[in-house]
C-alpha cells in the first residue's frame, strides 16, 4: 500500500522576506519521513488571507495531511485560525477548554490574559485542540489540517503531539514543569533522569523573558506509570 | 508603485524528505528584499513532471518572476528544463551554445563531455541563458521563469548573474578563474584584492573532487576595466 501524503504550508511574511530562516521544514520532513509518510508539497505564503485560505482548500483536497506552521500567536497578523475556519466555511470564536489552559497558565505563570492573549484561544466550531506542552496555547486539528505554531520549539512539540495519532502509534502521554532555573544548571540531572527512563523523551525548552530565565521540561512516554516516576523525580527535585 | 512580485519553486526529493536542508529559499528571500522585489510565495515540489509543470505555470501566471532551484544536473531525475519547456509549449534539444560553454569547461579540466552531461546543454527554444561560473552549466530563462541550480554554491552565483538584470540596475560583468590551491591558501591574497577593488565583489566557490582541492574564483562588476585589472593580477599571481 502506497504512504499516506501529506503537505505543509509555512505561513509567515518574516521567511518570505528572509528575515527568518525557517527550520520547521526540515524538521517536519525529517519526522514524516520516519513516520512513513511522503511529504509532497511545500508552500510557503505570507500573512494573507486569500492566499491562506486558497493554499489550505489546494492542500486539503489533495493531500491525506496538511501541516500548517505560524500565525497562531496574539497579534493582529495572526490570522492562521480565522483563514482555516473560512477554508470549511466554520464558525469560529473563543472555546470554553482552550480558554481554561490559558487561564490556568497565565494564573499560575503571573501574566495577565488579555484580549491579544484571548485571541489565541479562537477555535473554530469542530476542531480537535493540540496538545502545546511548551507555552500552553494550543493547536488544532479541524478535518485533515493540522495548524501549529511557528516559534520552532512549540512546532516540534505540536508535531510530537500530534504525529502518534497520525500513525497508528501509541498516543504519547505528556506532562511539563516549568523550572526557574537556567538549562546549563539542570542538564546534568535530566541527562541522568533520560537514562533511567530509556522508553521516555525528556524535551527541555528553555524560555528568556523580561530577565527571567528558565525552561519548560516535557516528559512524553506511551507508559502513563513511567511518565508519572520521572515527572516525581523532577519535581522533587525542582518543584516549587 | 507597488514592487514587483515574485515566486520560488524549489525541486527537489531530497528537501521533501528532510535528507537535506534547504538554503536557497532562505539566500533568495534576502536577496529579493534587497532588490526590491517581494517574495510572495513558494513552493517545494518533488522531483514529478506533474507536480513541476503545474506550478510551473501557476507561479509564471501569478506573479512577475519566477525562480526556480534544482533540477538541472546530469541525472535521469534533472527533469526541470523539459518540464519548464513543457510549461510553456517550448521544444527542447541540446543547444550549440550551452554545448560549447560545457566542451570548453571539460577540455580545461580533464573531464569527459558524457552523454549524462550533455544534458546540462539541454535548452528549450528561445530561452536566454544564465552564466555559471562556479560550474559552467548554464541556467536559463524562459519567459518569466528563471532556472537555476539547486547546489547552493551555483545557485547563489546565478541569482547575482541574473538579478541586476531584473532590477534595472547595470549589468554585472563577471570572469573567473579556476585556482588549484586551498580556499586558505588564496584567502589573504583575495581579501587585499577585494580591499583594492571596493566596486568589485569577489567570490570564492571552493572544491574537492577525486582528492583535488581548488577554488573558483569569481570577479564581478559594472566596470568592464576594473574587473580586467583585478583578474591581471589574479592571473598573475595564480594562473597557469
Amino acid at each position: 500500500m502506497a504512504n499516506p501524503t501529506a503537505a505543509m504550508l509555512v505561513i509567515g511574511d518574516e521567511i518570505l522576506s528572509g528575515r527568518t530562516r525557517d527550520s520547521n521544514m526540515y524538521f517536519l520532513a525529517q519526522q514524516l519521513t520516519q513516520a512513513g509518510i511522503d511529504l509532497t508539497e511545500v508552500r510557503v505564503v505570507s500573512d494573507d488571507q486569500d492566499a491562506i485560505v486558497s493554499a489550505v482548500k489546494a492542500l486539503s483536497a489533495g493531500f491525506t495531511h496538511v501541516f500548517t506552521s505560524g500565525g497562531i500567536g496574539p497579534t493582529h497578523d495572526d490570522i492562521t485560525a480565522d483563514c482555516i475556519a473560512k477554508a470549511f466555511d466554520a464558525s469560529i470564536d473563543v472555546r470554553d477548554d482552550a480558554r481554561a489552559l490559558l487561564e490556568a497558565h497565565y494564573k499560575r505563570t503571573g501574566g495577565e490574559l488579555n484580549v491579544a492573549r484571548l485571541r489565541m484561544a479562537r477555535i473554530p466550531e469542530g476542531a480537535t485542540l493540540i496538545e502545546n506542552p511548551v507555552s500552553v496555547a494550543p493547536g488544532f486539528t479541524l478535518e485533515n489540517v493540522h495548524v501549529m505554531a511557528g516559534v520552532p520549539e512549540v512546532f516540534e512539540a505540536m508535531v510530537a503531539s500530534v504525529l502518534p495519532q497520525l500513525t497508528g502509534g501509541s498516543p504519547l502521554l505528556s506532562q511539563s514543569l516549568r523550572v526557574m532555573r537556567g538549562e546549563g544548571e539542570i542538564a546534568a540531572f535530566l541527562s541522568d533522569l533520560a537514562t533511567s527512563h530509556p522508553d521516555l523523551s525528556i524535551g527541555c525548552y528553555p524560555f528568556h523573558k523580561d530577565g527571567v530565565f528558565g525552561a519548560n521540561v516535557v516528559v512524553r512516554g506511551a507508559d502513563g506509570a513511567q511518565v508519572d516516576a520521572a515527572m516525581t523525580k523532577l519535581v522533587t527535585e525542582y518543584g516549587t
